[in-house]
């Protein structure tokens, strides 16, 4: 490769984004097949012998419901390994280095279940809204469905997501499903809280609501009543159909930008108080515990947060000195991203990637960068800044504020480190 | 209702969009439980009555990759007419009135298979670029995965999507998906075809790309290298996951914006070239006869258009003079929608509806108003109008431009028949 072309953005070999437009390069050594005769016939004559057999023949039928591809079967949730399968408690792992854009598969998307998932008939489910209102009200499906719907492409974390960084003493050697599997995005459809909240009319002195779900247990949590009548929906539709069973089927409450079990699913009462109900869930697993041993209640927003998804933990680059897009995700409870920066030198010198449109409030955004991989041990690094100025820590940093064994709200930079054979390992800095 | 209160934006029941935050108003029948007591006790007491079976006992576990729900098995894609299951061209429309926001479930994306699907296995099949380039390359699907990608939303629609209203005589009293069932959203992630010919190196002479497919009969189209050049991707990935067999697996060419068929699935060749091909579809199916039986080939944009999906055809309104949503969706091949008016009352008066954001050139739009039905018979019209300022013709003036029996990007505004009864049926206007 003619290196001299190609414009250095910071050292360790990222390069400016137009270096794939400079035109003769080979990036990825693509095969040559033969020189150019200009004669088409010639080059079809070559061509034809390498026709497969699937051209040959007349394919299968289609279907009513398509699925992933056979051979994308290994692409699928993981059960974190602190749960099972049976376990009441369980948490699923989205494979978030297998996607690219910003929107999850419905299918993959993460799942915690503090219950287990519910087998609710949606005829004989019922929300109701009651305590500080005017006018208690229950609504089936068939009146929600007739209420104006809007619609918002979010993401989803939980509050323990990549919490083995948080508090394992050793980075542990492994995947960004392993570490980071607990973030999602998806187009949310449903009904804007705030048009049922004033049909039911608020009282005076209404100041939270308690949302509880029909799972057995009846998971529930305790939501400030600003927050309700901001943009919380009931929402009745992800990614263009009904919700899957595990996000809460036939509906759940979702809070952008919140932590994930704040979203309660499986949704059947909001009940208007003037002050929370110190459930169960919101003073014991998402509380945060301080260094000073204090604990922060109802910490709702997920902080601003990246981590690159290619190359991440546990895979492997495919040829040395090679040339590669880096590529992650970013995303703020906050608002929108409004930079995310990469270091392929541990941190010494920075870059700004490139930050794919739609850019959208507490979305997930889609980062990358060109880098030329000189094939010597390194690491890469990410850290994103939200438009507020909010902006990712050190762990160092991140650990003098919680306690050593907090969990919750994790969202310092993430290093992965690159050995010299190509293969990536997460890493502390 | 206290209508005084309500805001008519336009004659028929269309109200100003503010009217659901109006406090106390009852819109859809939600039903009042008891009388507010003030006391939470009470009203729990009363509630616990309800409580269903599914709270009472632990939940099933969860998978590893999740479908939707057993109650949502009838919302699935339904062959055309036309053709079967087993017949090499299969038409599969999606059930765009069950869609919400602007993402189609890609189990649910329309497709049409001119060859039937082809079982490709990943592994072996390869992209050839040839013809007027410097260098001819083959790429397998592990040089591809290193380029950089990019990710955009868009509407993918069949250049003869909605044929029947251009074809048939009296319009058929059809659901929203027999009329419409060719167009669908998704986010589509590839590579920019721009890097891969930059690097292959284009002569002098090339203007047009023939692109092939893999299914046995190599369907394949010529594209223009404008077009190539512009926003023309390699796509790997719909809505965060592989494609799924019927949409291309492995990889197809995406064009933004450009009538379905020249999206070419399972792509296997791209030929550069100084003239396009004429090949049997470009010749054939998907050419325009124009009234003055001229033909018009290479007609590759979608134009403007919009349906209105709830209420659309065959549906039947719950309640009489009642409170309800018009929600539809609007796209242009040509950029972003630029407003969508409605009208209640057959064409007499229009109000602008309200567009969701995000609003993304070459992408469907979700558009909505709220409207108050008198239970009177009446007709619905939706007339999108995209950035540059194209809009949609009547049915009439459509039929002037074509053929009596041209029936390729039909694109006349549609209007929904509401019976005083509440059935909802296709009417021309």
């Amino acid at each position: 490769m003619k290196q001299k072309n190609l414009t250095k953005v910071a050292s360790g070999g990222l390069l400016n984004r137009r270096s794939f437009l400079i035109s003769g390069l080979s990036f990825t050594s693509a095969i040559p097949v033969l020189a150019s005769t200009g004669s088409m016939d010639n080059s079809m004559n070559n061509i034809a012998q390498d026709y497969p057999q699937w051209i040959k023949q007349a394919g299968h039928a289609d279907s009513e419901y398509s699925l992933p591809n056979q051979y994308e079967k290994n692409i699928k949730r993981q059960l974190q390994s602190s749960t099972s399968e049976t376990s009441l408690f369980s948490i699923w792992h989205t494979p978030i280095a297998n996607q690219r854009g910003i929107i999850t598969p419905s299918g993959l998307h993460f799942s915690i279940n503090h219950n287990g998932v519910p087998a609710i008939d949606p005829q004989k489910h019922e929300l109701l809204i009651h305590g500080l209102v005017e006018k208690p009200l229950k609504f089936n499906l068939e009146n929600l469905l007739r209420y104006p719907m809007v619609s918002s492409i979010n993401f989803l974390e939980c509050a323990g997501n990549t919490a083995s960084n948080a508090v394992s003493f050793k980075a542990m050697d492994q995947t960004c499903q392993d570490l980071y599997g607990q973030i999602s995005g998806s187009e949310w459809t449903g009904i804007p809280l705030k048009y049922l909240l004033k049909e039911a009319g608020l009282k005076a002195n209404a100041k939270w609501v308690i949302a509880q779900g029909a799972d057995g247990g009846s998971h529930n949590r305790s939501i400030p009543i600003a927050k309700i009548l901001d943009d919380a929906i009931i929402a009745l539709y992800q990614n263009g159909e009904r919700l899957r069973d595990s996000q809460g089927y036939p509906m759940r409450l979702f809070l952008p930008g919140w932590e994930g079990n704040a979203n309660v699913k499986w949704l059947h009462q909001l009940e208007v108080t003037d002050k929370p109900a110190y459930s169960k869930d919101e003073s014991g697993l998402y509380s945060d515990i301080l260094k000073s041993g204090k604990i922060q209640r109802f910490s709702f927003h997920m902080d601003v947060k990246s981590v690159i998804t290619h190359p991440s933990g546990r895979q492997l680059l495919p040829e040395k000195k090679g040339f590669y897009e880096i590529s992650g995700l970013a995303w703020s409870g906050y608002g929108k991203i409004k930079k995310v920066e990469v270091s392929a030198d541990n941190g010494k010198t920075w870059a700004k990637a490139h930050l794919d449109t739609p850019i959208l409030t507490k979305s997930l955004t889609r980062f990358s960068i060109p880098w030329q991989w000189q094939g010597k041990c390194t690491t890469l690094l990410s850290r994103a800044t939200d438009e507020f100025g909010r902006t990712q820590p050190t762990r160092d940093h991140w650990k003098k504020t919680y306690a050593s064994h907090s969990f919750n709200h994790y969202n310092a930079i993430q290093a992965w480190h690159i050995h010299s054979d190509g293969r990536v390992e997460n890493k502390y800095v």
